[in-house]
């Protein structure tokens, strides 16, 4: 039976001990406050009396708590309990700190690979939500089993810390373009006298064809065949001309089409009218729009 | 056994007329170029000679071409033919143009809806697809049966193509927000050395989370409840800081990740730091960003 420590007993760092221990893990816990690790002791767990007992206690240790920079703080309590050890760090943080601290653990002794959860903790433990984490191939290697435990998606997607930060932007913004574009919707719908009610019971028809626009990046981006759309960027571009149009006839704030439409623009100038949309991804990493 | 006429054998005109032929109506067709309704004839479909005689054959008359300026075309070649009929228009255009033809019809002594086909002909029939339209009350609701029959959530948004114009846009915006953010995140994740085909791997990672924001968008936008977020307007923020910085780490263009942090830096500004960044839909209809 396979030893894993957590320190931290959040929302999430709770969610993923007890996925380890219904996994059959034997777990050691930590937290600051130690009436958060009550019910994994019930359930099996053993319960740390500091930090540096619980990387003791297991060649793993998952650190999941508030920041990169508290991490290091808590490790550096009493460094020599790292050497040989390995750190999974989930606590957030921007990658220069993420860089930091790995290069700090390492000069300990320590493996180190640090990650994102990019799901909630109802979602742990499901075989399609993911862990994504960079670091060394081996000490991935030895932690994949423990990691696809807490996530069957999970993913090693490189070595440096900045691939962290580009994969957490690149999940970020397809999200985030969509809750904007709610939000501007939403204030079209109310200034054109349509409910919020009713604008919420039309949207899924538009998640849905999310999962199509999807499908559409997969088939042409990995290959770069942006030919024969069956609606091109030129389409693209007509329709946000009616949007920004729709905009000014009812006096609707337009800077998120606005710059939408900038966009379109340029592929049409740049003689992309008929192709794919996705062709953007080729001429955007050369241009500056602002 | 009600008849319907269907004018335009185009993939989504075929789609319309099939469903409605399944479904037990008399149908009657006219297309441009007669070979395109020779299936539908043999599937016991009648061939109208003529736009007209197509009309004269049902009381309601279904009219998917290429554009309102298209059918209002087609109609004023025999005008009298429309006298007491209903015309339920489906082809695509702006809402000043239906404005136009909606007037232009309703002088002719017919009746009209203008509408909005939200699906690929794929999905015309299906119980969760709809058929948006404008019209007056009494049309839709003599039309209404056929109408649920080519999409199961078709509904009714007013009298006014504006409105069907800002619904359109409203719809059009959350996945275009979406398309754009996988563009400027394909930049990132190739800067930072990972490839498509990886990215690809975990976009549905975060089309997942689109389905949480769009929950939490029902919940808090039609109540105007914005309090006690599980994550606020703040980090939000935050993660837009973190997002930018990465752009510039990578040197990767930025137009939407920075206007995505502006409008959240209103939301800071005004105080909208610990509500949902859903309130923001309240907020952006007072300001000009630009």
């Amino acid at each position: 039976m396979q030893s894993v420590s957590v320190i931290g007993l959040g929302a999430m760092g709770t969610a993923l001990a007890r996925e380890l221990l219904d996994n059959g893990y034997r777990l050691t816990v930590w937290n600051r406050t130690a009436d958060k690790a009550a019910r994994l002791v019930e359930a099996g767990a053993t319960l740390a009396a500091s930090p540096s007992e619980a990387i003791r206690a297991s060649d793993v240790t998952i650190t999941c708590i508030r920041s990169h920079g508290d991490t290091r703080a808590l490790l550096g309590a009493e460094p020599a309990a790292l050497s040989g050890k390995t750190i999974i760090e989930l606590s957030t943080g921007e990658s220069a700190e993420a860089n930091s601290l790995m290069d700090w653990i390492h000069a300990r002794g320590a493996d180190c690979l640090i990650g994102m959860i990019s799901v909630f903790p109802k979602d742990i433990g499901s075989a399609d939500s993911a862990i994504l984490v960079v670091g060394r191939e081996e000490t991935w290697a030895r932690c994949s089993e423990i990691l696809t435990t807490l996530g069957g998606a999970s993913a090693r997607i490189g070595e440096d810390p900045i691939a962290l930060a580009a994969i957490y932007a690149s999940l970020v913004l397809p999200r985030q373009g969509f809750m904007f574009g709610m939000i501007y919707g939403a204030i079209l719908c109310e200034k054109a006298g349509i409910s919020m009610k009713d604008y919420v019971e039309v949207l899924p028809l538009t998640i849905r064809i999310v999962h199509d626009y999807f499908d559409l990046f997969a088939a042409t981006v990995p290959d770069g065949n942006f030919a024969d759309p069956p609606a091109s960027l030129g389409v693209y571009h007509a329709a946000f001309e009616d949007v920004l149009g729709t905009c000014r006839a009812l006096g609707a704030p337009d800077e998120l089409p606005r710059l939408l439409r900038d966009l379109l623009q340029r592929g049409m100038d740049a003689g992309l009218g008929d192709q794919q949309v996705t062709a953007l991804t080729r001429l955007l990493a050369k241009l500056d729009v602002s």
